[in-house]
C-alpha cells in the first residue's frame, strides 16, 4: 500500500537520486498567505518566487510542494528555508515512519496519509512530509492530483472558524487531523466487509472468503503500520516544549491525539474480530465435514452389510436336486426370498436404533 | 452496541452537525437544587431558565439535559456555562472513548454507559457526558427514556446517606457508581450464558454454539473496548489536583476504581474462559469426526472382504458337467457353502482381533 | 470457586444488606490477649464484652469474628474499632480483590484463602479481612467451621518461636504465611493430575479428559486472579511506610511474598503445561484419525478393484452354445478361472508395491 | 527436574525440618585458604574446625559444605557465621528461586545449577546457595557426588589467571559463571534435537515426535523458569552499592550477566522453534491425510460405479426365450459384452478428464 | 545463519583459544589515515607497523583487521591498543549479541552483519567489532572475503561529502549505517518470497510450501535477534555521554537509529504476515478436504443403495416353474426390468434433491 524507497547499502547519507520520469510529476507549487483579515493566493511557477522571508509579517505562509519528480527545485526549496539534508533525502525517500524531529529553525514533520481512491475505492497510501517554521508552513506530497487538503483551502478562503485567526500551528493540526480524520470511512467500510464477511461464513465457507480475510488483515497490519507512530508523532507535538506549537493548538491537537487512539482501538478491536472470525469458519468448515462425513457413514453402514447378503445369495453353490443339500438349501426353500427380506429389514431397523442412540441421526 | 458519529474529514473542528429527527429526541430539562437541609425540583423548560449564576449559594445544582435532537438548545447550553466548542462537538458525536478534559472553570467527563433493555433483554450503550464546576453538575444524555439514575434522584429526594451532605463531586461519583454497577449484572448473564454453552459444546456441539460464542467474545470485546478507558477516568479524577474533586468524594471513588478493576478481571476471565471454549469445542468435534470414521472404518473393513468373496462365487464360469473341472469346482463340492461360511467367521475373527489390539473396537 | 455479592446498581455506597439466615452462620468470637511473657484466651459472647482500648497495654489483641450472620454485631464492631463503612461494606460483600486499604488508625487487608475441604478434597475459597491497628488485629471470616488458623494458636498458647515476642504486624505475617503456604498443596495435586492427564492423553485420548483439562484451566484462571493481587498486597505491605509494619516484620513479609512469586511461577508453569497438553491431545487425535484413515483406504483399495473384477465375471451375458461368441468367452475357457485368480493376485501385489512405496503400509 | 521441599502450611517460619536419610547425604566439607601467593587446602572433618573469624587476615576462605543429610551440622554452621534462620530454611528446602539477600555481615545468594549427567546424559537441576562475607565464601550443595566447581579449584591450585588475585567476589563470579556456563552444552544439545525432530516431523511424522517434543518444550519451560531469574540475581550483584562486590569483580559479572542474556535468547527462540514444529507437524499429517483422502476418493470413485454396471449384468431377470424381451436384452445381443466394455472405459476416461480438470490427479 | 563459539564451562574468563585452521583465515591488514585534506593509504603486514599513538595528529586512523586466524597478531593488538582480555575474548568467540561496552580509553562495540553472498545468494551472518578511541576506529572482521566496507573507503578517497570532514565517530556510524542497510535488500527478497509463497499456497498447496514457510520464519527470528539489539546498540551511542561521540554524528545516528526502526517493523509485519500464510495454508487444506470429501459422500451416496438393488436381483432363488412363486416373481414378470430402472431413476432423482437442498452439490 506504501510506497518505499531507499538508496543503495553504502551509499553516503543523505543522497538523493532523482526519481525516474515515470515515477513522479512535475511539483505544483502553491503559496497562500493570510492572516484575520488578508488572503493572498499567489500563483508560483518556480521555487524562485517563493517569499524570502516569512516570519516577519505576521501573515501565515503556506506553501505546496506537490510532486517530486523535479529534484533541482527541490533542493532549491531546502536551500531556500536551511532544510538539513537528511531531511531532504526523508522527503524523497517515501516509506520513512511517521515523526517529528525539530532543527534548529523549524520542526520537521512526516505523516502518512492513507485515502480511498475516488474512481475504484482502492486504497493509497502517502508520504506528507511538512516543515512548520515562524509563519511558514510547507507541505509536500508526491502526488499533485491527490489533493485532500482543498476543504482546508476552502475554510481558508471563507475566512469562517479558527483557521483565519491562528498561526501556522494551528494550520499544521488543521492538516494532520484531515489525515487522520480520512481513515474513519476507510476503518467504516472495513468494518462492514468484515460483517457480511461473518454472515458469509456462516451461511457459506469457501475458500475464497479466507482469502479475502487474509487481505483484510494485511490492511490492517499496513493501517496499524501507519497509524501507530502517527499518534506518537501527535503526542510529541503535544508536548513540545519549543515555540513552533502554541497552547491555543495544542487543545485542538489532543482533540486530533483522541483520534488517533479511537482509531487505533478500531483497528485492535477489528483485528480481534478477524481472528475471530477465522477461527469461525475453521469450526464452520469442521462442523460441515462433520456432517458430510456423517451421512456417508449412515449409508455406507446401512447398505454395506445389505449388499453382503445379497451377494450370498448370488453364489451359484450347485445343489443338482437337491443332492448336495448343504449348498444353500434356503434358496430352494418357499419362503426363502421372504424371510431374507425380513431379516434385512431387521438388520435395518437394528441400526437404525443403533445410530440414534449414538445421536448420529 | 455504541452508536459512533463523525464529521466528514476536513470540516472544520467543533462543527456541529444537527442529528436526524428520527435519530435523537428533544431534550428533556431537569434542575434539582439541593443542600444538606432543602431541595427544590425546578421545572424547566427551556435553557433560559436555568441558574445563571450556580456555585455562589453554596447550593448544588444538577442540571440533566436528555435527547440531543434541539441543537440550538444545546448551543445555549453551551454558551451559559461557557463550555468549550470541542467539547459541545464530542458530546455530541457519540462514540467518544470515556474521557477526562480539565478546562479552566469546569472538568468535561465522558462516560460510556452500558445497561440491559428491561423489554427484550437486549444490550443497549449510551454515551454519558458530564460537566462538573462550582457547586454544579451538567449531565447530559442522548435518550431521555433511558433513566438509570432514578435510584440517586430518589437518594436525594430521601435525604439519607452521605448524598445531601456533600459537594457536586460526590454526585458526579454516584453517577459514575451507577453506570459501573450497571455492568456487573451485564456480566453475571454473560457467565451464565457462557457456563450453559459450555454444558451445550460437551453434549451436542453443534455450528450455532460456535456463532453465539462469536457473538459473546465480540460483547466482550467491546465492554473491554468501553471499561478500560472508564477505569483510567477514574484513576484521573482520582489523582485529580484541581479543585473539582475533594478528598472526602476521592475516598468513594477508590471504592469504584475497585469495581471497574473487578469488572476488566471478570471479562479477561470470561474471555479466556470463552477461548478455551473454543479449543473443547473444536476438540469435540474432533474426537465425534474420529468416533464416526471409526465405526466407518469398522463397517467397511468387517464387509467389504466378505462381499469379494461371495462375489467371487457368483461367478458364472462354466464347468459342464466337470469337463472344465479346474472352474470353481468348489461350486460343485458337497461341503463347498459351509466351508465358505466357516472361512468367512474366520476372517471376521481374525479382523476383530486385530482391531482389539489396535483399541479401535 | 470464589463467592461475589453485589448490591443493586444505583444503591448508596456502603449500604450493608444482612445476608440471608441460609448463607452466612451467626459470628464466632475469639479474642487472644498476650506478650511475650503472658497470654489469655478470654471466652467472648458478643461484641460488647471485646477490649475498648485495645494498644494502650503493651499486648497483642487477637479478635476473631468469624461468621457474617448477624448484621448488627458487624455493626457493632465497626463502631467499636472506628471502621470506615466502606471497609464494613467491603467485609460483608465477599469477592473483592486483595488489597490493602490504609485508614487513618489502622490498615485494612483483603485476602483470599483457598484450601481443599477435609472430606471431599473440593476447593474452597474464601475471603478473610484484617484489620490492623495499635496491639490489634482483628480478623473477620465468613465461615466459622473453616479454621486454618489452629496452627498459629497453638503457635501463641506453645510461647516459642518469634510469634510471642513480636506485635500484631508479625500476627498479620502470620496469617497471611498460612493463607499463602495453603496454596502449595493444591497446586502439588493440580500438578500430580496434569501428570496423570499426560499419560492418559498419550495412551488413550478421550473427550472427557479434554474436559478436565478444561476444568484445570479454569481453576488456575481462577487461581491467578486471586494469587496475583496478593502479590502486590504484600508488596504494598513491604513498602508500607507507616508505622503498622515494623522492619523486624517485614524480613518476614519478604520470605512470604517470596513464596507468593513462586506460587505465580507454578501458576504460570502449569498454564503453559497444560497448553502443551492440549496440543499434545489434538495431534494424538489427528494422528489416529490419520491412522484409521490410512487402514481403511488400503483395505478398500485392496477390495474395491477386486469386487469389480469378479463382479463382471457374474454377469449373465448369454452365450448360447458358442454362438454370440464375444459374450464373456473366458467363462467357457478352461483356465479362466485360475487365470482371473493369477491376475487378482497382481493386482493386490502390485498395489502392494505402491503403497509401500508411499509409505502407507 | 528441580526438587521442591515446603514445610506444612502453618508451621512457624524458618522451621527446619530434618531430610530423610535416603533422601540426603552427610555432608563433605572443603576449606580452602589462598592469596595471590599461598594455598594451604584443609581438611575438615566437623562444622568446628572451621576459621572462626575469616577477613581479618586478608585471605580468602571458601567453605564447601556439600550434602544436607546432618541438619546439626547445617546448624552449626548457621551459628557459626552468624546466618539468619530464614537463609538456613531457603538453604534446605530446594526448590527457591535464584535470589540475592542483603544481610547485615554476608549476601545470601541462592542460584539454580542445571547440568547434564555423565552417565546418561539425564539433566539435573540443583541448588546452590553461597554466603558471601568478608574474606569469606561458603557454598552449599545437596548431592556431594556432583561436584561441578573441580576447575575452579584446579584454577585456583595452579594459580594463574586473576582468581589467586582476587577476593571471594572474584570466586562467587566464577562459582556463578561455571554454573550459567552449563546452561549451553545443554541448550547446544536440544538445539540439535529439535533440528534432528525438524528432519523427522517433515519426512515420517508419527505420534512419538509429538510427545518428544512436549517434552522438549517442558524443559525449556523449566530452563527458563531457573535462567529468569539467575539474570536477575546477577543484575542485582552488578548493581549492589554494598562493599561486598568490588568495582573489578563487576566488570567480570557484566560478562557473565551477558551470558545469561545468551541463555535467554536462545531459550526463547527454541520456543518460537518449537512451537513452529508442532505447526509443521500438523499440517504434515493433514497434508497426509488429504492425500491418503484423494487415493481412497479417487479409487472409489473409479470403481464403485463400475461395480454398479456389472451388477445390473448380474440381475436374473427371466427372458425366456426373448418371450418377456424387454427383460434385459442387451444380455443376448451379440455385441453387448463389447459394448458394456466401451462404455465402461468410456466412463473412466469421462471421470479421469473430470479429476485431472480439479487438479486432484 | 550465526557462528556460535563458546569456551568449556569452567574455564577462566578471557581464555582466548586458537581457532582451526581450516575455520579462520589469516588476518588482513588495512590502515588508512586521513583529514579533510589528506589521505594515506599505508600497505601494513604485521601488527607491530600500525600506528602507535593516534589520536595526536588530529588524523583519523581506520584500521582493519580482518581474519581470526592468527591468535598472536590479535593478542598483539589487544596489547598495543590497551583491551581488555574480555573484549578479546568477545572478538574471537563469534555469537556475542550486539552491545557497547565502554572502558577508559575506548568504546567496544559488536554489531552483526547479515548479507547475501553474491554467488548463490545464501544468507551470511558474521559479527563485527569495533574499537573506537581518540582518532582510532579498528574494525575487526573474521573473513576477509566478505568485503561489505568497499564503498566506504571509495568515499573517504573521492573526498566528497561529509565522512572526511569528520572524526572516527562519523566512520562508525558508517560502517553501522553499512551493516544495517544490507538488511533492506533482505527483507525486501523475503517480502517477494513470502507474496509468492502466499500466491502459491492459495492455488496449489503442498506440503512443501509449508517447509519453505517455516525456513522464512527460522530466518526472521534469527534476524530479529541480530537486529533488535542493534537497534538497543544505535540508542546507546545515541545517548552516550562520553566523549567519543560528538553532536554532529548523533544526527546521523539518529538517521541510522530510524533504519533499525523501519527494519524491525517490517520483520514484525512479516512475521504477522507469515502467521496469516500459515492460517491461511491451513484452511486451504481443510477446504479442499472438505471439498474432496463431498465428491465421495455423493459418488458413493448414489451408487451404493444401487449397486444393493441390483444385487437383490442377482440372487439365484429357486422359483422353478412358479412352484414357490413367492420366490422373487419380479424376475419373471413382463415389465420387471424396465419399472427396476424407473424405481432406480426415482432414488437417484430423490436423492439429488436431497443434496441440493442440503447444498452439498
Amino acid at each position: 500500500m506504501f510506497k518505499s524507497r531507499r538508496t543503495l547499502p553504502g551509499t553516503p547519507p543523505a543522497t538523493l537520486t532523482p526519481l525516474a520520469p515515470n515515477e513522479a510529476s512535475l511539483p505544483v507549487l502553491r503559496w497562500m498567505e493570510y492572516d484575520a483579515d488578508t488572503l493572498t493566493e499567489h500563483s508560483v511557477a518556480s521555487v524562485a518566487e517563493l517569499p524570502t522571508s516569512p516570519g516577519t509579517d505576521g501573515k501565515v505562509h503556506w506553501i505546496e510542494f506537490n510532486g517530486l519528480g523535479d529534484l533541482e527545485a527541490l533542493k532549491a526549496l531546502g536551500e531556500k528555508y536551511g532544510l538539513h539534508p537528511l531531511a531532504l533525502e526523508d522527503i524523497l525517500h517515501a516509506g520513512q515512519r511517521p515523526k517529528v524531529e525539530p532543527y534548529d529553525n523549524h520542526l520537521f514533520i512526516v505523516a502518512l496519509m492513507v485515502y480511498r481512491d475516488g474512481d475504484d475505492g482502492r486504497m493509497i497510501g502517502e508520504q506528507v512530509s511538512m516543515i512548520l517554521g515562524n509563519g511558514l508552513l510547507i507541505s509536500i506530497q508526491e502526488d499533485p492530483k491527490c489533493d485532500v487538503f482543498e476543504p482546508i483551502r476552502q475554510r481558508i478562503r471563507s475566512g469562517g472558524g479558527w483557521i483565519r485567526k491562528m498561526g501556522p500551528d494551528y494550520l499544521t493540526y488543521a492538516l494532520l487531523d484531515a489525515i487522520i480524520d480520512h481513515c474513519f470511512p476507510i476503518l467504516e467500510a472495513l468494518g462492514e466487509a468484515l460483517d457480511e464477511l461473518e454472515t458469509e461464513m456462516l451461511q457459506r465457507p469457501s475458500a475464497g472468503s479466507v482469502a479475502t480475510l487474509h487481505d483484510h488483515r494485511r490492511t490492517l497490519v499496513q493501517l496499524r503500520r501507519a497509524i501507530w507512530p502517527e499518534r506518537d508523532l501527535i503526542n510529541s507535538l503535544l508536548h513540545d516544549e519549543g515555540t513552533f506549537i502554541t497552547a491555543p493548538a495544542k487543545v485542538f491537537l489532543r482533540d486530533c491525539y483522541d483520534h488517533t487512539v479511537r482509531i487505533m482501538e478500531l483497528i485492535e478491536s477489528y483485528r480481534e474480530i478477524s481472528a475471530g472470525l477465522l477461527e469461525l469458519y475453521l469450526s464452520a468448515v469442521g462442523m460441515r465435514t462433520n456432517e458430510i462425513m456423517r451421512v456417508l457413514t449412515v449409508i455406507s453402514a446401512f447398505f454395506i452389510p445389505l449388499t453382503f447378503i445379497v451377494g450370498v445369495y448370488g453364489m451359484n453353490f450347485d445343489n443338482k436336486n437337491g443332492e448336495h443339500w448343504l449348498n444353500m438349501p434356503e434358496l430352494h426353500s418357499r419362503y426363502g426370498y421372504v424371510s431374507l427380506w425380513v431379516f434385512m429389514l431387521a438388520v435395518v431397523a437394528a441400526m437404525y436404533l443403533f445410530f440414534r442412540r449414538k445421536r448420529w441421526l
